[in-house]
């Protein structure tokens, strides 16, 4: 296992990001304000590049590569956001990229994959194992793997969203973080912990796949079926060894969301602030009303993680 | 009629609504930079309060009304946006509103202007005239009248967002905005006049209704009957006296965008930008590629006017 991140790496990401990486504006609503009691404070990753917070961890993997992996290339495997992020990050440092994507992701990601250059070898996510097939190519290629979330340099990359946040914002009671593999969230925890210690974490992962809430409970890392919920990119099977262990010792709360919450969520961004968010971007503000009292008169921030999801799904979730 | 407004009055009112509105973002997106050729600045006003640059220009003029014209309070006729902004600006200052809606008004921005405290009077808008049906109201009951573009502290008031523009991105070489009755764009030729003549100023109309292009071009005010289009805040019959006189002055460019592009640039924020744009507000956009001259290696500025649109007819324009 690499060493656990801390954050001084995430200091040392924003710098290495900044040059390419958006500081995404934090947005505020009077009316959620008012619907929900607290001061609500947005996050808007997906107004990032590529449009998802992924390209943060993707650029400082990548651009800590040597010149020797840069030459030989780079591999990911995604269910969507991480595998665009990595197909930027490759363009704008100039190494090959393939990615390893679900032959089931939105044609919207599959899209902008292969837009930013990158070469895409498809799998099955409900039958085969998509880190076998990356490490494989790896072996076989020279490649460099570069993993969604169980990455020091992709955690540390990722813990810059929190870091823009608090200095924007001066401080925050709680905030909530859509909950995947743990990237995010663990990254966050690690600037959370340095900057806001007294700021309570919520994780907030698919009430379909509530593997993390699990793995916290049980104290090791709980592996589950492919969960079948419209946040896309939350469909993991289990943390990994680094998030986990980053989060283990953080303990953030970690709550569930029904597909029909993110849906509203989707529906109130739409309609109350015109952003489109992706579902799984939805996770955080979704499980807000399910801690009242944390609420009323706080400074709540809630990380929206992406914003890509294919126009026709969007229409068709708008009107469910 | 009125003295016209200057760019004076347009500073006047740069300070006298910054107490409560939105500086809004200006955002870009190198995707649409490459598809266009241009440097696009998107001057977002969709995320202006109750959704639309319709709140500058009704808080400036309801903010200079006299303590007996505010307690006998205010009437305001508009097919949306201008209503909402009418009845936020006067909960604020605590002024009575009513609003004259025509029936088949987005029930999202009827339920916006009740749900900021208006009350709402309705009529057909292709039978009845709203302005007499306002006229008749204030008369009979002491109220001001509000209209929605043809008055000197609105069209100040709308010169804010241009301002913003420039001063945010140190110039432009052209500058593409919604035409409707002309509010915003006389009031952004104020603005150009005084901090930028050499920008080139573009208004964007629906085709289905070029009132103000023959009206320019025929230096008089043609009347039209109310077009059928999907840009519903721009299904104004004429120019005012105010807004043509202005622009009789300026001399804009004015272009014409069809439902099909109006729709397109619609999917593009969405897609791209991840930004919910009522048709009405991408009018700007939808004409920026009638004009390739003007864009190659240019810093072209586009005001997207509002965000105000039914979730349902959203998603049906979205899937169109």
């Amino acid at each position: 296992m690499h060493p656990l991140p801390t954050y001084d790496d995430v200091l040392a990401a924003a710098t290495r990001i900044a040059p390419q990486a958006h500081r995404t504006p934090v947005l505020r609503s009077r009316l959620l304000d008012e619907r929900t009691g607290a001061e609500l404070f947005f996050k808007c990753e997906n107004l990032q590049r590529a449009g998802a917070f992924k390209f943060r961890g993707a650029y400082n993997a990548l651009a800590r590569l040597s010149a020797g992996q840069r030459r030989a290339g780079v591999v990911a495997y995604s269910s969507g956001n991480h595998a665009q992020a990595v197909a930027l990050a490759a363009r704008l440092l100039e190494i090959p990229a393939t990615i390893v994507m679900p032959h089931d992701a939105p044609a919207a990601k599959r899209a902008a994959t292969e837009g930013y250059g990158g070469r895409i070898v498809s799998y099955d996510r409900y039958t085969e194992d998509r880190e076998e097939i990356g490490r494989d190519l790896a072996d076989r290629h020279g490649l460099t793997l570069i993993p969604p979330y169980d990455h020091p340099d992709v955690i540390a990359g990722q813990g810059t969203v929190a870091k823009e946040l608090l200095e924007e914002t001066g401080g925050l009671d709680s905030l909530f973080v859509p909950l995947g593999g743990g990237g995010l969230l663990s990254g966050t925890a690690l600037t959370v912990g340095a900057l806001a210690p007294g700021c309570a974490l919520f994780g907030v992962e698919p009430e379909a796949g509530d593997d993390a809430r699990r793995s916290l409970r049980e104290g090791r890392i709980v592996h589950i079926d492919a969960p079948r919920t419209i946040a896309d990119g939350a469909q993991t099977q289990h943390l990994g060894e680094l998030t986990f262990a980053i989060l283990h010792r953080a303990a953030p709360t970690v709550l569930t969301a029904t597909d029909v919450e993110l849906a509203d969520a989707m529906r109130a961004f739409a309609s109350v602030m015109k952003l489109v968010v992706e579902p799984t971007g939805c996770l955080g503000f979704a499980a807000v009303p399910h801690v009242p009292e944390r609420l009323r008169g706080r400074r709540v921030g809630v990380i929206l993680s992406g914003g890509n999801i294919d126009l026709a799904r969007y229409a068709a979730l708008l009107n469910s």
